[in-house]
């Protein structure tokens, strides 16, 4: 079965939590769980001041590579019959530095990740580096083990 | 932080659900949640009865063509400083039909989904099409946003 448009919708808008995939270099898929925002029409994810390596991350290196990207949203749950998943083909753009402010939509992000996230009252948004990643949707597929869409 | 040897090892048998991806044809990156089991050392993870779309899966078409693959164990939560998570580099090899049995592990394997999954007294563990994967570790990298490694 697949999610209904209302529920995808609303996953997008709620769900706090999405894992990343993007290529490396040589093609070998990588993964990380990231928070995002869901803001007209775009997965907006900020590179923010949780603890990082301090080198560039390879989710950015990869997307300025290769924008084709995954992201999957979905419960586990030791009831089976409640699984459902929302798979995200899209393109990630990163926008860096002073580009962060030209994207249209920041001022709409940074409000909507403070609204989603609570916690950005204490870890700073935007690390050193100022970045955030938006993700344009290519195409979305969803599955439920349930039976009637809900 | 890294976490600890002793906290992966743990993880690794006991945490309930991977997320892979895996790579398609065009080199977009794909993923699914998948259950598994840890056994010799090598991730196993059954195509199971699990409602599915009778098609051959995306997971085993791709590992086909290409084995390069990441499993990423993680855990959301909104106490940010609980954040971890473990990424797997890994190449899955596809076990069709009668060549399941042929996989010297496979006993054990079926035993340690058995008891690791309850769920499969009432879900079939083999599709009609018996397969199983198995994930082998090529490197392990962890994360978490915790102090000292636990």
């Amino acid at each position: 079965m697949r999610l209904s448009e209302e529920t995808i919708r609303n996953r997008l808008e709620c769900w706090p939590v999405a894992r990343l995939a993007t290529a490396a270099a040589d093609g070998r898929p990588q993964q990380v769980p990231i928070v995002f925002a869901y803001v007209a029409g775009r997965l907006w994810s900020p590179i923010d001041g949780k603890p990082k390596s301090g080198r560039e991350l390879e989710r950015v290196r990869n997307l300025r590579a290769r924008p084709d990207s995954s992201l999957l949203l979905d419960e586990y749950t030791s009831d089976w019959s409640r699984l459902w998943w929302i798979r995200i083909d899209a393109t990630g753009e990163v926008f860096e530095a002073d580009r962060v402010s030209e994207s249209a939509d920041f001022a709409a992000v940074t409000t909507a990740l403070q609204e989603k996230y609570p916690q950005y009252r204490e870890t700073p948004m935007l690390g050193r580096t100022p970045q955030l990643i938006a993700f344009r949707i290519v195409r979305i597929r969803s599955w439920t083990g349930a039976g009637p869409s809900k």
